[in-house]
C-alpha cells in the first residue's frame, strides 16, 4: 500500500512564524499615508491595528515566536494533513507526482483563521472587545466570526453583497459563531450610503467592502479592524502551511518542483510558498516554479500596473505599492469571491517584481470542470476559488504525461466549497458564464490611480 | 501544553471489521419474509444486495477482513481524529474529560461514506452498474454518490421530500459527484405516484423513500439496492470507528465512563458503542454506560414497541425484530431530517432488550442551543443530528460537575453542519418549535403492525 496522507503529531506544529522581510533580496518599498503620502509611521496605524501587529507589519525579524494561547488554538485544527493525489494522478495518467496541502480542515474551512486567531488574540490582549472586517466569498468573516467567539470579541463583517445573497450558508456560519454580517454596500457607514444612493442594485467589491469596515473602525474608540489578506502580518501568520508542508515533504524526502496556488489577496498562496520561496532567494532551489493563479476576469497580477494604490474603494487605506487593477475597478460577479480584488500582497507583487514567482490567469468555467474532476477522484468538493489553483495543478499534470517528466507538484489547497454549492449547482446546470477581459473597466480605474501610476 | 487531537497514522487503521454476533449473549431473533412470514433466505435478498453483504449480514465471525482496495479509499479520510472537547470541558467548569471522535472530515462530511464504499466496493465486485437508495438529511445520499463515483457506478437516490427543500447543497453535493437526485415521493415509482395522489403535499419519510429505491432496484435487473443504515452489514462496516477510538484511547490510557451518540438508524453510533459493548458484555466493563440519543418527536427506542416490523413505509423490505413506531409512522419534519425513521437497527434494539444499552429522546430546541456552545468552544459546527449526542453529553457533564466525579465521556460526533446552515438559520431566528410527543399518530400506526405486535 502507498501512503496517501502525510501527518504530524501536533507537538511538531512549527511554533514560530517565518518572515520572508529577513530575506527579501530588496527591501518593500515603503507604505505612504494615504493625506500626506509620506511614509505611514506606527501611530498612523494605531486607531486600526493593535500594537503588536503593527511591529510585525514592518519587522525584519526571521523567526515571530507564536504565543503558547495561540498555539493552543491552533490545534484545534492543525497540523493539517498533506495528501497526495494517487487517484487524481492515476486519472490523468500523469507520471507527476501531486501533493496537496488541505486547509480546509479548520472549522471555519479555510486557511482564514490561521490570521484570524492571531489577529483577535492581539487585539484581546490590548483590550480591544470590538473588530470591524470586510469579506469577499465569507471565507475570512466567518473565520473572524470563529475567532472572536473564542476570545469573546464582538464581530461585525461588510460581506460583499453579490456573496452575500450568493451564499447565505456563510452569513449563518458567522452568527452561528456570534458574529453580525451585513451586506455591502449597507446603510450603516457614510460611504455604503453613498454607494447605495447613486445604484441601490451595487454588487459590491471586496475594496467597497474594506472603506465601509475601515470607517466603522476609526469613528468609535472601542472598535479596531482586522484584514483577512493582503498585508505582511497576515502573510506571515500563514507561513505555517508552508512550514508544515516543507516538514513533511522532507519526512518523505521530496521537494517540489513547481508550487500552485491560488490569490486573491494572496495570503493562503503566499502562507504556502514563502517559506520555499526562500530556497530560491538563497540560490538552493534556482529551478522552483511558483504560480499564482488569478481569474481572468480579474487579472491583477498578469494585466496590472505595479503602482501606489489604496487598498479600498473609497481611498481610505494606506498607499501600497503593487500590482493593481486600479482600486475603482469593479470585477464581474465570478463565484470565487474570494478572488475579486483589484490589488495583491505588496510581498507577492515585490516578488513578482523580481522574477521569484510567476503568474497565470484562468476562466471560470474551466476551474469548475477542474474541480469537479478533483472531487469525483479525491472526494474533496473544493472551494470556487481552490478550484482556480486545481486547474493549473491539472495542466501541469497533464504537459508532464505530454513531456514524460515525473515532476512533484504542491498544491495550496485553501480550503472547501461545502457552503459554494450553489456555484456548482450553476456550473452543472449550464447557467454560468466567462466573462470578457475586461479591459476598459479597468484602463478607466487604472487612470484614475493616485500619484499618477507611479 | 495539553494534547487537544489523537491521530493515527493510516498505517494503524484497523484491517478488519467487528462482528457483533460472534459475541451476543444471544442471537438476533430471524428476519422474517414480507410475504411467507418465514425466515427469509439469502436468495430472497440477491436481487437487493450481492452476495458478500447477504453473507456479513448473517455472518457469526468475530472480524471480517476490509480488502485491501477498500482500505486504500478509507486513506482518503481515514483513520480520523480523535479530540480532547478542552475548550467545552472549561466552559461547562465540569470535572468531567470529554472526548470526541469526529467523523465530519470525510469528503461527504459524515460517517456514511464508510458503508457507502464498502456496498458500493461490493457491488462493483459482482458487475452491479446502477444503485439506488434513499436519503434523509442527505447525508447517506451524498456519501453513496462519492462512492459510486470512486467505482463508476451510476447512483439514483430519492431523498425524503422536506429535507430535499430544506438542504438544497445536499442534492449539489451528489449531482457533483455525478449522482441523480429526486424529491420523495417522486413520480418515479408507484408508490411515489401514490403517495402523490393522495397528498401532493406530502412531506415524505425516509420509510417511503426506502420503499421508492427498493421498487426501482427490484424493477430492474441492472440495479442494487443499498441502505445506509439499520442493517448488521452497514453496522458492521462502521466498527472502524470504534475500533480507532477503542486503539487510540488505550495509547493515552484512558476507557469511556460514558459512551454517548445520536441514532436514527443506529449505524453511527453502533459502529461506535459495538467495540466497546464487547468489554461489557464479557464482563471486563460492567459500569459502561451507552446512551442512544434519539429526537422526543420520533422516539422509537424510549416510546415504541419491540415487534416485527417492516423497514419501509409501503411493506415491501422483510420483517425485522425491532423496537418501533410503526411502519406507517410519518415524524414531524424537525431538522435532523437523518433521525426521522420510525425503527432502529435490530442489533441496538436487541442490546437495548438485554439492558446492555440505554435510550433518551431530547427536543430539538435544547439540541440547537448543545450544537452552538460546542461551534462557539471547539470550533465545529456539527449536524443538527449529532446536536442530539451534544446534548446530552452536555447534560452528562454537567451532571459530573455537581457530582465532582471526573467521568470520561466518549461522544461520536458524526458529523458536520456545514450543508445544514439553514436550520440554524431557523434556531437562530426564532422560527423553530419543538414538537409534542406525537402520541396519537404513533397509536395508530402501531396499529397497523404485521403479525399484530409479535
Amino acid at each position: 500500500m502507498e501512503q496517501t496522507k502525510y501527518i504530524l503529531d501536533e507537538k511538531q506544529m512549527p511554533t514560530s512564524w517565518y518572515n520572508i522581510q529577513a530575506d527579501l533580496p530588496e527591501p518593500l518599498p515603503p507604505v505612504l499615508h494615504p493625506g500626506t503620502k509620506q511614509p505611514i509611521t506606527p501611530d498612523d496605524l494605531t486607531p486600526l491595528f493593535p500594537m503588536e501587529l503593527i511591529k510585525q507589519e514592518v519587522s525584519t525579524e526571521r523567526y515571530i515566536d507564536i504565543p503558547e494561547e495561540l498555539q493552543d488554538i491552533f490545534r484545534l485544527w492543525r497540523p493539517t494533513v498533506l495528501y497526495r493525489a494517487r487517484r487524481l494522478e492515476k486519472a490523468l495518467d500523469t507520471p507527476a507526482k501531486i501533493f496537496y496541502k488541505y486547509e480546509g480542515s479548520s472549522p471555519p474551512g479555510s486557511h482564514k483563521p490561521n490570521t484570524a486567531v492571531a489577529q483577535a488574540y492581539y487585539n484581546k490582549q490590548e483590550g480591544v472587545n470590538r473588530i470591524t472586517t470586510e469579506t469577499g466569498a465569507g471565507q475570512w468573516g466567518s473565520a473572524l466570526s470563529f475567532a472572536g467567539a473564542l476570545f469573546g470579541i464582538e464581530i461585525k463583517v461588510y460581506m460583499v453583497k453579490c456573496s452575500f445573497y450568493q451564499k447565505p450558508y456563510r452569513r449563518i456560519m458567522m452568527e452561528t459563531w456570534g458574529g453580525k454580517c451585513v451586506p455591502s454596500p449597507s446603510p450603516d457607514t457614510n460611504i455604503g450610503r453613498k454607494f447605495l444612493k447613486e445604484d441601490p442594485d451595487c454588487s459590491g467589491s471586496l475594496g467597497l467592502a474594506i472603506s465601509e469596515a475601515v470607517e466603522d473602525a476609526v469613528s468609535r474608540d472601542d472598535t479596531h479592524y482586522s484584514l483577512g489578506s493582503v498585508l505582511n502580518h497576515v502573510l506571515l501568520h500563514q507561513t505555517i502551511i508552508g512550514q508544515e508542508a516543507k516538514i513533511m515533504m522532507e519526512k518523505i524526502g521530496a521537494y517540489p518542483d513547481i508550487i500552485i496556488g491560488c490569490i486573491g489577496g494572496g495570503s493562503n498562496f503566499a502562507g504556502m510558498f514563502l517559506p520555499f520561496v526562500k530556497d530560491k532567494i538563497d540560490g538552493t532551489k534556482p529551478d522552483l516554479r511558483i504560480i499564482n493563479v488569478e481569474p481572468a476576469s480579474c487579472p491583477t497580477l498578469t494585466k496590472g500596473l505595479y503602482a501606489y494604490d489604496y487598498g479600498d474603494e473609497a481611498g481610505l487605506t494606506p498607499l501600497m505599492k503593487m500590482f493593481t487593477l486600479g482600486h475603482e475597478f469593479m470585477p464581474p460577479p465570478v463565484h470565487a469571491g474570494g478572488l475579486r480584488y483589484h490589488g495583491m500582497a505588496p510581498i507577492i507583487c515585490h516578488l513578482h517584481r523580481l522574477g521569484l514567482v510567476e503568474a497565470k490567469a484562468v476562466h471560470q468555467l474551466g476551474t469548475f470542470e477542474a474541480g469537479i474532476t478533483f472531487a469525483r477522484c479525491e472526494g474533496i468538493i473544493s472551494a470556487p476559488e481552490t478550484d482556480h489553483a486545481i486547474r493549473v495543478t491539472i495542466d501541469e499534470a497533464l504537459k508532464c504525461r505530454e513531456s514524460g517528466e515525473a515532476k512533484t507538484i504542491l498544491l495550496a489547497h485553501s480550503g472547501h466549497g461545502h457552503v459554494d454549492m450553489a456555484a456548482y449547482d450553476d456550473f452543472l446546470s449550464g447557467k454560468l458564464q466567462d466573462y470578457a477581459y475586461p479591459e476598459e473597466k479597468i484602463k478607466a480605474a487604472l487612470a484614475q490611480l493616485p500619484l499618477n501610476g507611479k
